[in-house]
This record gives structure tokens, sequence and C-alpha cells, in this order.
């Protein structure tokens, strides 16, 4: 299964807008179709956008082939969302890569980085279930968070591809994934991707997991980051502190699957990393639902800080990381 | 504010399925109208069930007073719902009450026993807020779970009641309530109470619950129980155990509040408290939206099990009770 698809002409990508309801898949060689599909979130994750953003490039410069029209296009292109660094660090090596080239193989010089960025990103993943599954062993029962699988990279993607390597190897015996309110990422998702992967997997609500650890249902914890800092404290998904602190207290492994491109050596600690608030409404209505009272006050962070003594191990594309945790010294 | 009551010769009730979306009281003279109204959760929690039940004895008797056909009415009131001891105990009062007196102050009877336990409910909750507001300090922010104020009870209700005398004895700055996810509780009947009683509250998913005590937003939790057993483990609606846990991590004051008639001392321990696991669906929507692929699996159990040893005081109509809990001597 792949999220993401480039046959050489078009891009594929699966809209996820319309997940779980419909599974459509759009084939486009229009670059402001991939620019509108990440803003809309209909593309998302960060690896995911990074490979499509990159194959935007191509496709804006085979419009025209216009050196000054094409610059203005990689300009829309960057800006399809604010803060996402890999788009950025995409646009960029395309545009060197221009830069750098012969004028006559411009078309063949971005193709080539561009389909270079996605196969970095397919590699990546592997590397990481490579690593990963080394720590799972027959019969696990396995609970995640959000999504981390083929809908947020170009490959099989990071916490949900160590499960899809572990499943394989006839390591995996129950995939428990939470709901993740307020966006349903692992209700609408995961739960999805792990449909389409044949994997014996349940839903739970985000207040459901101390339950379930009570009932010894699971033996171990894995999910993905949105930053990782040099002491190893992990902002992810909000929710995700609460299943390290229930697993610390059950003794459960909590293992953290991300790419080095994660991780922000500039922030020495949790404490550093800025937490995003988002919108009131999220929480206020349940998809198309409103589920309070109008205008109530909200507190909706997107994230939290999980402590890394908290987290068992971290997995990367170049190996398994135990604490204590020091990623400064160490090249991302 | 009144969820629940008995004008003397109509009961009076708020229809909870139309919470938060409108607000709506049902005045009936009907008995059937009430047993409905408990089959439908418009009137819900123990306490309110009891109360209403024992006022739908008496609206049975009122029909056509012939004994035969009253006996026949008690016992479809009495298997309204199938678990709830408090709608068992109050029909079984108003029985009793009725074989008790003379034939002819049946009406008056069982009239004054359906209002005694109406005033004891009512008591009961205003001596647990008595108690319990001497835990709390100006200025504090409290995070609750689900619901437990008037519409559960015929009174102010138990933690929600303390918050309230807390707030109206200047004592809070702000109350955070969890959703309560599936059913919203939090969401949907919590932040309607806390609006009405214009006492500022913040909605948050249960997911986030973790980044606020990181955030240092609150400086106790105070909830309601379902069950608790002889050494104090608690059982109570699903994410309790998990505010436990980081509270406890957090060395922020954990508060339980309930009445006596919440306590089975026939269950030594938590661990003998048998947790009810309800229907997949609830997990699946988000109340009418499809919010996972359809069919499938799902854990939902409706409670978690707090360990005693996260409690710090639980609270009830005849005091504070403070670890370690042995209520096997006291009276219910």
């Amino acid at each position: 299964m792949r999220g993401l698809y480039w046959d050489g002409e078009s891009l594929h990508f699966i809209e996820q807008t319309k997940l779980p309801h419909s599974e459509e898949v759009i084939v486009t060689r229009d670059w402001r179709v991939i620019v509108d599909a990440i803003k809309r979130l209909a593309i998302r994750g960060a690896p995911a956008i990074g490979v499509a953003a990159a194959f935007a490039c191509v496709l804006a410069w085979r419009e025209d082939e216009n050196q000054k029209a094409w610059n203005d296009k990689l300009e829309l292109i960057e800006s399809a969302r604010p803060t996402a660094v890999n788009l950025s660090y995409a646009v960029r090596r395309i545009r060197e890569t221009m830069q750098a080239g012969d004028e006559e193989d411009c078309d063949a010089n971005i193709t080539s980085e561009a389909e270079k960025i996605a196969i970095e990103d397919d590699a990546m993943c592997e590397s990481i279930a490579k690593h990963g599954i080394q720590l799972f062993k027959p019969g696990t029962r396995v609970l995640t968070h959000c999504n981390t699988g083929a809908l947020v990279t170009y490959g099989i993607g990071t916490a949900l591809g160590i499960i899809q390597h572990a499943w394989q190897t006839k390591n995996i015996e129950q995939v428990y994934a939470c709901e993740a309110r307020p966006l349903g990422q692992g209700s609408r998702l995961t739960m999805w991707e792990l449909g389409k992967l044949g994997i014996p997997a349940t839903l739970l609500t985000d207040s459901a997991s101390g339950r379930l650890m009570q009932d010894g249902k699971i033996d171990c914890v894995i999910l993905g980051a949105d930053r990782i800092a040099a002491n190893g404290d992990t902002a992810n998904k909000v929710g995700t502190f609460i299943l390290a602190t229930l697993a610390s207290r059950f003794e459960i492994p909590f293992y953290v699957a991300a790419p080095s491109t994660t991780f922000d050596l500039n922030i020495s600690s949790g404490q550093n990393i800025e937490i995003e608030y988002r919108d009131a409404d999220e929480v206020r209505n349940c998809y198309t639902h409103q589920a309070s009272p109008k205008d109530v006050n909200v507190y909706n962070p997107a994230f939290d800080i999980t402590p890394a003594e908290l987290i068992t191990a971290i997995i990367r594309e170049d190996g398994v990381f135990y604490p204590p945790y020091d990623f400064t010294e160490r090249s991302t």
C-alpha cells in the first residue's frame, strides 16, 4: 500500500480527507492540485509533504519550462503549510539542483532529485523497520497512537512500518490504536491502514488506554514523534505523554520511532519545545456534530512532551538508542 | 438549577438527550413517561434514577389506586434499567411503605416516602459539599471528569456540588472538564451545567489532561465514583485512573466525592469489581458521524479502577476520609 506514488509523469495520492468513508486516489500532473492537497490535509505528515512538494516542483517546471515563472511557483509550493520543515527542505533541494545543473538537462536533473528524495524516504522507513523489529517477539500486543504509516511517508511509515514488518515476521498478535481526538488520526487513518494491511487491530477511546493496561492486554507501546530534543524529550500527538506515564507504571516498554530529521539538536530539552494550541471548534465539535454548548472555552494543545526518562528506546534509521540519550554528538 | 423537581403532583425533569442543543423540561403525571425517560437516558445517574422511580411509583398508584395493577406497574418501573441499585432500592422502599401503612392513607404515605427519598438525596449532596469545600482554597483550578452535578441527583450533585459551593465561597478560579468520550458526559452535560451556574469552565479532550498538568494549569482533580470497594479502590468513568496516575506524578491532590450508597463493602478491593464493556458503535461513531472504518474491532470499557493508593481523600456525606482506607467498619 502506498499513500503517495510517482509514476514518472504523474503523482498518485490518497485523498485522506475522504478516509475512512471512501478510498479515492487522485492522479495529477498539476502542481496546483498538489499544493491544494497539502493545504487541505489531503496529503499530510512531514515526510509525505516533502516528497509531494518535490514532485510539485517538477510538475511546475514541466508546465512551461520558464525559470522566472518556476521560481514564483516554488514560492507558492513552499508556503502550502507554514511550519512544515520537510516541505521547505525539499523545495530547497530541488531549487539548488536546478541552479547547479546544465540548462539543457533541467527536467532530468530535478526529476532525478525529486525521485531521490522519495527513495531516501522509502529507505528511511525500511531502515527504521529493520532496527525496530528487533524489539518484537512472537505474540506481541502493541498499542499505538496517531498515524505513522504509509499515509505520512513515501514508504511504509515509522512506528506503523515497524508494526508492519513485525506482523510479516509473525511477531504481532494484535494492534490497539487510540482514536486520537480531536481529529481522529487513529480511528480514521491508522485503523484504515491496519485494515488494508490485514493486521488484527482494535480501536479504543483515548480514555481507555489505562484500563487496557489494567486488563493486561498490551506488551509494548510504539508511536512516532513530531520533534525530539537533544536529550531525547519527545513532542508528539497530545496523549503520548499519558501513554508513556501509564506504560512506566505498568513497566511496559515504551518506544518512539522517528527519522533523524525529526531531531532538533538546537533544542536541549522538551521544556524548550513550543507547543501548538489549535482551534476550539475541533473540540467543541465531533466532526460535523456539535458536542458541547456553543462558544465554551477550550484548551486544545496539539502535542505534549514525553520526558526522555519515560522512553525505553528510540528507533531511528541508524539504529536503536537507549537512555541516557544524548543526540548532540550524532549527525542528522 | 434542578435536573429533577417534584411539585406535589407532577415530576419535572430535564430531557438530557437533547442537551446541550436544547433545554427542554418535561412535566409529567404519567409514570410511563418516567420509565421511558429512564430507559432512554433522558434521566440518568444512580441517585436521580432512584428519586424519579419513587415518584413514578406514586404516579402509578394515583392512576387507578388498584393494588394488583400497581404491583405490576412497580415491576415495570423496577426493570427500567437493569443494574441501577438506587432504582430497586427506591421501589422497595415505596412498596414496603405501602404494605406497612393504613389502606386509607396509601397516597399520603407513599408520597411522603418518595419525598423523603428526594430530600435525603438533596441533603446528601449538601453534606458532601459542606465537607468537600474544606479542601479548596482561593484561586483553585480544578479538573473534573464525567458528570456529577444536578443532572444526576435531586440536589446539587457530588463532585460538581462541591465545585459549586467552592465557587460560591470564592475558592474556584477555573474548572477544566474532560470531554469523556465516547458519550461526552463532560462536553455535553458538565460544560452545560457549569455554564448554567456561571462558573468559569474550559473543555479539553481526554488526551489533553497530561499536557494540562505539564502546563501547570491545575491544582487538584475532583470527580465522582460508580462503586467503591472496602479498601477505597474506586470504579468510575473510564479515564479516571489515567487522571489519578497523572495527578500522582505531578503531586496534585486527587479527590473522589461519593455518597455512602456508592460503597460496596462486600467487595474487598478493586480487582473484584466487574467492569462493563459497552457497544462498539459508541467508539466507531462520534455521535452521528462514522469516525472509523465500519465494523472495526473495538475495546470499550465503561469504567476503570483507580487504586486507593492514588486517591488523596474520599469525601462522603459523613466526612472526609484519608488513606489507608478501611470502610468495612463503617455503616453505609
